[in-house]
């Protein structure tokens, strides 16, 4: 079993489990030291609560604050993108971090964002296809190419500075459905799953992607799926009581935004935050949570990105509380790369 | 009199004076350290001997390595990027390395660039100014807003995080031609002036630009005028002609690129390498550097952006040897803010 972290920072205003960029940095230098596996950060535009933009930015100052950790996007919506300048800015962090980028890429879900770019959503899914496939062209090409389309056009470039991972980093993207997790598969990527699906929604993800790997004649390696979970250790049943509450308005107020892509419609999706979560968070004392996380092992999930909350020093209980109940194993889990 | 640096890492390939990304980051930490004022970086893109192209991430970078020093970028060429992606981009190294941004834009020279974006040089000026205004209102608008035209369509929007330096950061921009360094004055732009121009050609030019402040009612502050100069110290007179031959070679080595803009045809210009220019560069022993640096302050220059080139230890041995120099009136030159 591997821990990693999940989230971002926000600037302006507030909610119930954001930190301010500072306090953020102070975080994830703090996981890196407790041997936190990785930090992926979302990309959000025109929020109006400050949540991050620029997370490559924010990835490549973290990349010099930090020594070991995996530094990843979940996830970089590339049709908001120049394909170039983003495989420029990825193999940038990719260099500087000495080869610790986990490329997370998606097609966008958020209707405010759609409009903000004024980008139909209809063309999500072939602008990101279209993105995609330039920029593997761009970290795998050692001579200068050329790419034209009715949206891009490139002629003899070469992109610079080379990535370091070869031929390219981890690239991670979300599905929930079981077409978009077959995808998945097919395509050689990662797979995240979100902190919103219950334990038995996950557990059926899981198997279909097991399954899509066979398929395909893909050996299914745990630590190619990150699953996402809002995870509170409490010393009491009364904080417990008071944590899920919490994080019942928290989802309610994040629904606002729209539904995540590949999300089936029901009760305990992204969308619906009057839907109880409890089944989908783990809140509770340190040995009900050791107990729910080999609930998960026991369905192949091996890699667990708890949600960027709180603060150094909780990081620091779940460290000594949780972590070395699955120790032993940890090793035995090997690199997240491809 | 006030110290800074210009220049930039390398990835591919070699040239005379230019480092790997790992060597100059621990050229600019030794920097800051120094008590240098800036550091400038470049941008480039498909240069084929990997010049930074993601200016912007690389000061994130150092941003998180550094206390003190400026986070310059000479310059972000401004057409080939998305303006509002860009604006979030900086802001977010604005908030991260605590105001610290100097934000240095162009619109482009090279034709390599232009040709590898598939964009057509005729629209640089035109794309440049749009991409400007666009950037203004993104950091000046506190309430979200809408931008359309041909080219960019952005609705209702609102750029996060906030821009630190209010209303701005200093806007930096290169000139070289009398209306060029006019227009740097009216639009209340700090001017960089290349390396490249003879002293006597810089003396016009810092003439250019105090007179066209006079007329737009503008004070001339030296602080807003970075010089930028091979600074060479040898030790012996064979080591100065070694190292004034090296430079000619160096220079011409860049000409293949193209013609800076703004600059005037003439023999000392950046696209004719075969120049003499021992008389725009400073190479001597220590006391003939501080007597040329005393002549540019004669004609008020008082910010030299020196070569971002050598080791850690050249540069202690510029802070040892020529700061002290002139250490006494470095406090009266004040901030670059605008």
């Amino acid at each position: 079993m591997k821990f990693g972290l999940f989230g971002g920072a926000v600037r302006r205003g507030e909610t119930a489990d954001s930190a301010s960029y500072g306090d953020f940095i102070n975080f994830v230098v703090a996981a890196d030291k407790l041997d936190f596996a990785s930090i992926f950060i979302v990309e959000h535009h025109f929020s109006g609560i400050g949540q991050v933009s620029a997370s490559l930015s924010l990835l490549t100052y973290l990349a010099a604050k930090t020594e070991k950790i995996r530094l990843g996007t979940a996830v970089t919506i590339l049709p908001w993108h120049n394909p170039i300048l983003l495989a420029e800015q990825a193999a940038t962090l990719d260099l500087l971090s000495g080869g610790r980028l986990d490329f997370g890429i998606g097609k966008g879900y958020r209707d405010l964002e759609f409009k903000g770019f004024c980008i139909p959503k209809e063309e999500a899914q072939e602008r990101f296809d279209e993105a995609l496939e330039i920029i593997f062209k761009a970290w795998t090409s050692s001579e200068r190419f050329s790419y034209h389309s009715e949206r891009w056009n490139f002629e003899d470039i070469i992109v610079e500075p080379e990535i370091v991972q070869k031929p390219m980093p981890p690239i991670w993207t979300g599905a929930g459905t079981p077409s978009s997790i077959q995808r998945v598969a097919k395509n050689g990527f990662n797979l995240l799953l979100d902190q919103y699906g219950s334990f038995d929604l996950t557990r059926e993800r899981v198997d279909v992607f097991r399954q899509a790997c066979d398929e395909v004649g893909r050996t299914y390696n745990p630590a190619e799926v990150g699953l996402t979970r809002a995870i509170v250790l409490t010393g009491s049943k009364k904080e417990t009581a008071v944590a899920k509450e919490a994080r019942a308005k928290r989802s309610g107020a994040m629904s606002k935004f729209g539904r995540l892509p590949g999300l089936p419609e029901e009760p305990q999706s992204y969308a619906d935050g009057s839907a109880p979560v409890d089944d989908a968070a783990i809140i509770g004392e340190p040995g009900e949570v050791i107990e729910r996380v080999m609930e998960l092992r026991e369905f192949g999930v091996e890699y667990v990105l708890t949600l960027a909350t709180g603060t150094p020093e909780s990081l620091n209980n779940f460290a000594e509380k949780i972590m070395p109940a699955f120790a032993d194993e940890k090793q035995s889990l090997g690199s997240a790369a491809q």
